[in-house]
């Protein structure tokens, strides 16, 4: 099965990627490394999901909200390698907009982790770390960066 | 036009890289990837700026920063790779000490985005994310760290 | 003298490595560079150091987690490249569960620094960032993540 009919089976579909609005990409790939840009959880209405986790929003929500931060990664992918099937993911950085107090990270980065092993399959268990943020842009709920390996 | 003539041009200079205090280095090579230490805006007397952004130093104040901390990520490349006009950036982690409500992070990091596609040409253009800490060493304003691919 | 030989001089020893309690991995080989998931520091009852640097925890004690980060970092390495001979120190960001005033940052991460020198020699010299998060897992004091060289 592939990217794209596992990610169909799962009922999902990959976001438009949104043109930075300044000097940046939303990836470059150097050798058969892609980086990534950090990507944040878009809404239904083109806006972000917004909050501290713990305080505003809560675990499980945010749980979701790095499943969409996982999606928004893979569009990007897609934009720059249009085959998702020679895509593996190498390691996240996984970034709450927590109230200082919060400790459940890895439960909330889980979302994103758990979306690549179900559409990548093996090629999707990654390093990462999952940790907290004093602020992150719009107060978005949670930013992820990533790092994919391209194969031939 | 080499990059030495275009920062030049925009009446600007490369700042001397302080010699770490500890068992660390400015930068380290691997392969063609260059890997840099973070980087924060020094100010004329051998400091730092400092304070928090968005509460203490305006979104203004913290671009410029972010441009000082470009241009001493790009003096820190030069004493790995002598020849500037070599280097492509790949990636960036903006770090901005902000306050917990704040949400300008990108309009703070364009301040180096900016400089790097102003001196390196479409080589300058990168991925990046632009967050918030909860705090900074000294209190810097922001600190910038940096992946850069080293040309033949 | 091997780096085992030179962990026992300094009369350490390298800690199990904790099972990854999702999906995701303790680290993960690209090519010759090892990406390794952030590590805390655990203790000897089998959790870890808790509580906000320069609050509850001093900058001396924290050194003391962040070397037991690296040693944490080392196992994980292990697991994946046991030959411990092989791996030179490329990058490092040292994240700490500061209080939003603190600023000795760097005075921290040198724990984890100074080890890597102390047992790896000159391989062990590192770029690398020294931060602070907002929050951390479980509220430990340091997180520390970091990419490591495989020679032949």
């Amino acid at each position: 099965m592939t990217v794209l009919e596992r990610l169909a089976e799962l009922g999902l579909s990959l976001p438009d990627v949104p043109t930075p609005v300044a000097n940046y990409l939303p990836g470059k790939r150097v050798g058969d490394l892609l980086y990534l840009s950090g990507q944040g959880p878009r809404n239904e209405q083109g806006g972000y999901h917004l909050g501290k986790v713990g305080s505003d929003v809560s675990v499980e929500q945010a749980y979701e909200h790095a499943r969409l931060a996982g999606l928004a990664l893979l569009a990007a992918a897609q934009s720059l390698v249009p085959d998702l099937d020679r895509l593996e993911a190498v390691k996240l950085l996984g970034m709450v907009n927590a109230f200082p107090e919060f400790g459940q990270h890895p439960q909330v980065i889980n979302g994103c982790s758990d979306l690549f092993v179900q559409v990548l399959g093996e090629r999707g268990r990654h390093a990462r770390s999952a940790v907290g943020m004093g602020s992150l842009p719009n107060n978005m709920t949670v930013e992820i960066e990533a790092i994919f390996k391209i194969h031939d």
